[in-house]
């Protein structure tokens, strides 16, 4: 549909799987690694952006913690992705994100959401530069 | 497991993550410009297949107004999404469809469905011909 | 992120649809050749685990009669794949799996899994040698 080659798209999946799996085993560095060093995160699930490293790790370790303080184990689905060139060394790339979350030998869709990212190609490797996450129960 | 190509399978992945996008974000023609000018949508959820661009554009602007009306959103979450050839320029594709949506701040799994999907090679571009949808609560 | 090229992780997607296709449809034998001769399914959800071909056919004839007796139809939704490099002809590759059940018109996430499987080179076919199911219930 969009003029994305291959391989492109393999690194973009490849890309969000990783992401997620960071983030959900509360490997908090690996997820920050994943923007870039300016990276940002931006949700209305959340009173403030996180931009940057230092910041995108306290992030997600406060998401670890969050999780581990309710013995609960929280999952990021991602599916319906699509890449569009955004310029030289640059994409959009819309998906969907499923807020999945296990308590107390429950699993429920706790959150529907859709996210736009900007990625761009740093040093060989897509990371995002910035991320925007809508929610569907706050239209 | 197919002898599908990796840029083949690409603009297929791109394809499903386009469409949906289109239906849930209320682009009645853009979704319609995923099938072809006759293409056919056959789902037991409605009491007739819609066929061809008209039809097509009048079924996702009545399935946008349904959400606007109920104060909800809907998504078609796509995965396990599997292509083989059938004959030149020609594909069959199976996938999941779960239809997730949003009301009240909560989001539910409304209905698990699947989907067999003809596709052809429409000026370089994959449209689908032709899409059965099946129901599991209608076995 | 992974030097996995597009080729690779096109059959790896290709794999993973296919063989939840097969398994949720019933086809019991096809969901076995989706693993090698001595492979291995180990999950916490069954009291053993299945090892080799006989063993697996037998385990998705199980899976489909427990659906038919119980009225029900279960899907396995796969998301979030990373494929990595795991030596000659070797791959190692998580995902996400959601069970997802549909019963008396109703559809619900019964479970949520995470996976890592082992997969070869087998004849030009990727297949699983190894695959260990981890329940997120069951921290």
């Amino acid at each position: 549909m969009q003029p994305i080659g291959a391989d492109v798209l393999a690194h973009v999946h490849q890309l969000y799987g990783a992401q997620s799996r960071h983030i959900d085993e509360g490997r908090a560095a690996g997820w920050a690694a994943t923007f870039t060093a300016d990276g940002e995160f931006r949700s209305p699930s959340y009173p403030e952006p996180a931009i940057g490293t230092t910041a995108l790790v306290e992030f997600a370790e406060r998401f670890a913690a969050a999780d581990r303080d309710a013995g609960a184990r929280t999952r990021h689905v991602i599916t319906n992705l699509v890449a569009e060139p955004a310029g030289p060394g640059a994409l959009t790339v819309h998906g969907y994100l499923q807020i999945v979350r296990t308590a107390a030998g429950e699993s429920r869709l706790l959150r529907m959401t859709t996210f736009t990212d900007e990625l761009v190609a740093d040093g060989g490797t897509w990371r995002v530069r910035r991320r925007e996450v809508r929610r569907d129960d706050a239209r």
